[in-house]
């Protein structure tokens, strides 16, 4: 089973298109139309052309090497066929009522499989939003709004696909793209283990955001992740209400300690939430791997900065004692007036706060900058001190913001441009800081 | 000690008013400028005129209520004093340099105590980032973009400054506004238990935020909160890190167990980190209490409703059975396609959505409704199924939002304007219900 009409076909159909708004195969159209290369709405009775596209009658009339399957679940084995009649390569199959809905889905998903088999077809689902890789514009869903997810550096591979949809207007919603979203679904034969080595291997994926229901194939999955060396990050839900999660991808109920056990051995890192999912997959995808796990926190502002450390020393995270050669160059631009240890509290944003953070920064005992300032447009964010710092030291910076939206968001930008991750709360940024203390060397 | 000229002045002094951008007199004249009423800088050396108001020589020369004190610690005593004698009734503090600094600190402290005392003025701070209560026009604050901040329900009570500033710009950035912030800092005459009672009897303030590093004074604190009717959610920080807290707001170090217990017997909610803070005190002033824990979960993705499931079932939240009219309701619209329980997926957005929770709203069995579902344009929210069901039902309905941030935001307004909160994030939507739960009847 060759993944490379998935992931990077030439051309796409998309069988079941539809003219009529709010119809899935209209919704998929209208995701699809952003490809480069052709796009052929197939609909035996469509008349006239979709988003500019001419209607074919069949599959078979187009040399599609993707096809976006838009027809209701017991249509979609004959549609199949077809596809591997017509030499298609790979197939998404949107449609529910399969092994999640048991009896006659069963079979059905069953028929799926062994077609896919018998035409050496990769079907992504069925009962799936499909996939997206921006860097391609290829937009393989019905999810209306896809079409304007930008690029990114974290990948998603999501086994509900609302899940992974959540993930990726997250992540739009907050100011960033993705490498690719992944929904998974029912893995009739595309499972967490073919998409992940694929993902390992692409340039444009940084860190992988994974999320599991849960699978019998379990062992394959954490062998995936134990190759992988992207950094990933898995969310594990479905640990409770046994018959709603059958109901959805007919994943089996498994205990969370075992994965829990079993993903961080193999090198992953656990989050509680989507947003801890995502803000963790963010700063191992922008971040170099530290070195160790001492943090040195810098804040402009004590009350927020006292909330960091209260997570972070909960989560065990250390703060060492800085060098004697730091603490005589903090004493030089603080004057004593503010807390120069570890933490370091400069009391108000100064025009010396970038000196502050890159003498932290150059600090032997330090492994992990973590940084929190109030913005303050009279004085910006310290991007030429922080350019320098990232120049010199390989060592992760992650800078907490806050302040006026709209005023920091240029200065943010330039952070993240120069690998700099940033998060907007207190125990954002500090859980971030925590992520790479775990993931250190 | 009247709290009026503080919380509702009729003018202002801005004592260190300066024309150079950067300093603190400037940042703050910058904010004072949008009061309704008279705003008086005062400079000795001032000429002309800052931000249109022309300067003023002396305090004594005004008829100010409330003075803003823009000058370094050393000279307050004096500022103070001046004040007293030219009537001012109220003072804000913003320098440091006080009890947490120690030493000659500790003493200029004592003098501005004894000086309110005499004078019977009301001091906030000092070493504070000030108060602003935007419904009032008044931004007694040095913090830059203050001014821009709109009027919501939350008002915020922080022992740090910064904090209040951090929590003040998170409501901003998600499109909220405060019913005001009060930045403590050294409490000298202004504690929690004076600034609490007016907080609960102001009717525009809905839900009070508070965030406390340690009071001696903690039992006037909790009797404060215990009296409140006003629903009171409680972040306690500076459980470590002593020394740094203790150079901060002069905070003695107590226990954190002593604390969550004293705030939930007096009938708070304790948070865990500024999302959380703010997170519960929205959703409780925009909510009405719930009658029982109990809580239906309608979701239009499984996949996210699984994940919300998860982390309500962790916090030990009942998801009751539904009524049997219910059930045949749900089968009559889902047609048994999808999972009828409670949770109730409807596997996609469809046009009858809104009529699903409508049905599990108007369920006798449950108290809280807490809903999911990605915003779909051709459909977009049930907003005319909401404004029916909280007319007739008077239980929290709180909707968790996903999809393309600009497309869903006109119908998440209408859904909040119809008391209804809003979040994002699938696990901020559960804890926001696990709020109401918590603190239900």
């Amino acid at each position: 089973m060759s993944l490379t009409d998935l992931f990077d076909p030439d051309s796409i159909a998309v069988i079941g298109a539809s003219k009529t708004s709010g119809k899935l195969g209209n919704d998929a159209m209208a995701n699809a139309k952003e490809f480069d290369g052709p796009v052929y709405p197939v609909n035996p009775s469509g008349e006239g052309s979709v988003y500019g596209y001419e209607f074919v009658a069949s599959v078979d009339d187009t040399d599609a090497d993707l096809a976006l399957c838009c027809v209701p679940g017991p249509a979609t084995p004959d549609v199949i066929k077809e596809c591997g009649e017509a030499g298609v390569g790979a197939a998404v199959v949107f449609a529910g009522g399969f092994a999640e809905a048991g009896g006659r889905g069963t079979e059905l998903q069953a028929e799926i499989q062994s077609i896919g088999e018998d035409y050496d077809i990769t079907v992504l689902g069925p009962n799936t939003a499909g996939h997206i890789i921006p860097h391609r514009n290829l937009f393989s869903s019905f999810v209306p709004g896809f079409d304007e997810i930008e690029s990114g550096d974290v990948a998603i591979v999501a086994q509900s696909g609302g899940v992974g949809v959540t993930a990726t207007f997250q992540l739009d919603r907050e100011g960033y793209g993705t490498a690719g979203m992944y929904g998974l679904g029912n893995r009739v034969n595309t499972d967490f283990d073919d998409v992940i080595p694929v993902l390992d291997d692409d340039p444009e994926t940084d860190a992988i955001a994974l999320h599991i229901e849960g699978t019998t194939e379990i062992d394959d999955a954490i062998e995936a992740v134990d190759q992988a060396s992207t950094p990933v990050v898995t969310l594990k839900s479905g640990n409770k209400m046994e018959e709603f999660v059958q109901a959805h991808t007919a994943a089996p109920i498994q205990e969370y300690a075992r994965y829990e056990q079993a993903f961080t051995d193999a090198g992953a890192v656990m989050a509680d939430s989507m947003t801890e999912l995502l803000d963790a997959s963010r700063v191992l995808a922008q971040s170099p791997q530290a070195e160790g796990p001492n943090v040195g926190l810098v804040t402009a502002q004590a009350g927020p900065g006292i909330m960091m450390a209260d997570y972070l020393d909960e989560r065990g995270v250390n703060f060492p004692e800085l060098t004697e050669e730091t603490r005589e160059r903090l004493d030089d631009i603080l004057l004593g007036f503010t807390y120069d240890r570890n933490p370091v509290d400069t009391g108000r944003p100064m025009p010396e706060f970038g000196d502050v953070i890159d003498a932290v920064g150059r600090d032997d005992n330090v492994d992990i900058v973590l940084v929190y300032e109030i913005f303050e447009h009279s004085l910006g964010y310290p991007i030429e001190e922080l350019e320098r710092l990232t120049a010199d030291v390989d060592k992760p910076v992650v800078f907490t913001v806050a302040g006026p939206n709209k005023a920091l968001a240029d200065d943010r930008q330039r952070m993240e441009d120069l690998g700099v991750a940033t998060f907007d709360s207190p125990e954002r940024g500090a859980y971030a800081a925590s992520v790479l203390a775990e993931t250190s060397r």
